[in-house]
């Protein structure tokens, strides 16, 4: 953000507004206050028999490496409408919606993923605008070593092991690469 | 929105941007595409006994009805993080959080609900700047008719439900107003 969005002035600064405990972006013109917070990231995992679905990416960041159906949630939507749209457009594909199974917070990127299983409904799937490929893969065939991003590699983890375990439930954790980097160790393993 | 907050320019107008599916704003000048999407807000439903903390909302909207604490998701903190800090602000209230109870989209403000059952660690909690007052009431002592918001509403008539039922689990819904408004009908009672 250069430019206020509500009087267009370039005079801002980042302090705390009285009565606020954390630094926000201020205009110094208009006094507004504008306020950033985390984006919701919905998907899903979707399974056909002892397969997963995933989709290879036709777009940047990371153009040509596997991800699970997933994406920004938008305005006016639920969380699950959001999901199966999500799982639509990157895939084709038509999933009866399960529980919620792993969220993530992202904190170096802002992020919550949201990611449900899911049941595909059919094998009618194909890629679409977002996607180069669509496959189902068996856990021995996930290409670990090109997966797109840490919320799908985890994902896929849990589910795999929650899979032997024969229980899935709700998982809830964190990923903060700045962490990460800092110290030199991962704060949760991927 | 009235200027882009890029190149400050005021020739913003609506409009879907190519290989995208809805109508965003979009900067004439500069071409920035400026994305908007749902919020999240935690909070918890502290316990205690039979008893459930609330606080009287100090603040605007709603000043002087009774909430669960609650407020934004920040950068940087996790899901669990925010619905403690917002605990700790508004009800100077330490707990143990519990699971994740109810998720509820509301669909006319673009936000997210997520508030996690917890219990209260001790008694010795009182109004943060953002409440007037902070107590616990049993089921009977609940002031229905003076409560903030739906969301809350809604939380706790779950609650009260599963605890005579002896199971308390995950409670994904959503609230449309814009749709209860043109109908006449509520969409899913509060």
């Amino acid at each position: 953000m250069k430019f206020c969005s509500t009087c267009g002035s370039d005079n801002l600064t980042k302090r705390i507004p009285e009565g606020d405990t954390l630094p926000r972006i201020v205009c110094g013109n208009c006094d507004a206050i504008h306020y950033q917070n985390p984006r919701i990231v919905v998907g899903t995992l979707p399974v056909w028999e002892e397969k997963v679905l995933l989709c290879k990416r036709a777009i940047e960041p990371r153009y040509g490496l596997w991800t699970l159906p997933a994406g920004f949630l938008e305005n006016g939507e639920t969380v699950e409408q959001g999901a199966l749209r999500e799982t639509l457009e990157e895939a084709n594909a038509r999933v009866a919606l399960g529980d919620l199974y792993t969220m993530i917070s992202l904190l170096h990127v802002h992020q919550v993923y949201m990611m449900y299983r899911a049941q595909l409904s059919d094998l009618d799937f194909g890629p679409g605008t977002e996607s180069l490929e669509v496959r189902l893969f068996t856990e021995a065939e996930i290409p670990w070593e090109t997966l797109a991003f840490r919320t799908i590699t985890r994902t896929l983890r849990c589910y795999f092991l929650d899979r032997k375990l024969g229980a899935f439930g709700f998982r809830s954790s964190a990923i903060d690469r700045q962490r990460k980097l800092a110290s030199g160790q991962p704060v949760i393993p991927a």
